[in-house]
This record gives structure tokens, sequence and C-alpha cells, in this order.
């Protein structure tokens, strides 16, 4: 629990950076067993890219460094419940345990409109913990939005 | 509908070649609204990559060559029903239809699992007509299986 607060301190660093390119804030970090960190935020309009959220680029890092598009053992930290897209990679990568903040009602797919994560008819289902540092993860986003909104 | 099986033919050509690398056999094409195609087929082993799946990498190529992260008005075909991670990515990028061959009834979250391309609680659905040359994608992926099983 310690950790996992350390974890989501340095994720929450990176959705400040997604914040400060004006990137919906979500940041992640991903643990693999032998302790490396790979650390990545959400740019999908800087990128060109609709699959760059923050999962998705921190996964694909440390399967490009260990030349392996498996992850056992591997933990996702990662400020805002996953998508669908990202819940899929998390399968894909067999990553063994997501720790998110906050909640996503809108396209969160792990608790909220989908539970693909505990989904027994897929072939892995990590271990996952919610709820890490929700209030900081959730004020982060809510206070991008109040901003765009009044830059409109 | 001559239209449809012209493209999912040069998606066909696609899954021939990842299997010729020993991927498991699923090939895509995006069109867009322009008439720009984008083709790919699936390479996570060799790739090094969970999320290089053929809809993820003709998106990602389409969005990089178009400087945008979605691509409004374009079609998808692709061989195999979408898995959530490729469904998300497809509701993510705005596309306007997709269609693709055989149903996937282990990961399809078009028809098969989950619906994600006809939930309105997300904010785009694309339009889907399946079952295009359903027996030549079928027949593709039940060789590349059965040769597989063989190898063991």
């Amino acid at each position: 629990m310690v950790d996992d607060n350390h974890y989501m301190t340095l994720a929450l660093q990176q959705a400040e950076l997604a914040a400060a390119m004006g990137e919906v804030p979500v940041g992640a970090l991903l643990v693999l067993a032998d302790g490396r960190q790979f650390a990545a935020h959400n740019e999908p309009i800087t990128r060109h890219d609709p699959a760059a959220h923050a999962e998705m680029r921190a996964i694909q890092a440390a399967c490009k460094a260990c030349e392996n598009y498996r992850l056992s053992g591997a933990t996702l930290f990662v400020t805002l419940e996953p998508c669908t897209m990202c819940a899929g990679a998390i399968v894909h990568a067999r990553i063994s345990r997501v720790v998110y903040g906050t909640s996503d009602p809108k396209t969160g797919a792990v608790d909220s409109l989908y539970r693909i994560l505990s989904d027994t008819r897929l072939n892995h289902q990590p271990e996952v913990t919610s709820g890490i540092m929700a209030d900081a993860c959730s004020t982060l986003l809510k206070d991008f939005f109040r901003q765009r909104r009044k830059q409109r």
C-alpha cells in the first residue's frame, strides 16, 4: 500500500505532464518483475494516435525494451480506470496486477461500463486494486476540464 | 457488397502475409473517406507489441499519414471480429464503418463476448457489417492452427 502510493505519485507526475501539453491528464507507470520502470502519459492529439493512452504507451515501451509481447509479473499503475482498448491490451500483455486511481464512469472497462479484467471467458485475469490516491487523480482531471471549459 | 468483397480480398492477402511470418493470420484494410488505403496485418510476436493487431496497425498508420487522431468517414475491413482493444481504438478513432469477415467466439467484442461498437454509453457507434467472405477468413485461421498443432 505504501508502495502503491509511491508508484501512483509517479503516475500522477506523468498525468501532470499530459495536462501541460493540453492532453487529458492521465499518467501510467509500469513496474516489471525485475524492477524496471516505464512511465508514460496520455498524448493522442500530439502523436496523432488514438491509441496513445498512457497505459498503451507504457506497455509498448516495456515490451520493446524486453523484446517480448508479454509482461508476466508486471504491475501497471494508472491514474484513471482503463478503457476497453487499454483493458484489452493489459490482457494481451498478461500483466499480473493493475492499480488504478479514480473511476471513469463514462468509459471505464474494469469496473464501470465493463469488467474486462475479471472476465473469465478471456484467457487472463490480472489482480486489480482501485481507489489509490483517487482524490488527487480525480482532481487533476476535474481541474483540467474546468480550465478547458473556461477557455472556450 | 461488391466493394466489400473487393476490400476484404485485400485484407485477406494481409492475413496471408501474417501466416507466412508465423503470426495468427488476421489482416485489415482501412479505406479513408478520400479513398486512401492503409493495409496491415497481425504481428505482435515479431514486433514485441501486444497491441500490434491488424486493425491497430492500420489505424495508427492512417492517423499518422493524416496527422489526425480521428478518422471520420473511414471504413475498416478486417478478416476477424475485433477484440476489446481494437473495438476501443475504433471508437476512439471515430471510424464510420467496420466490416469484418468471421466471428471470434473467444475474444470478439463486436457481437460475440461484448457489443462495444453498438454501446450507446460510449460516444461513437460505427455501422457494422459482418460475415463478408467469412468462410475464406475462417479457413485461413483454421488451417494455421491445424498446421501449428501438427508442428508441436
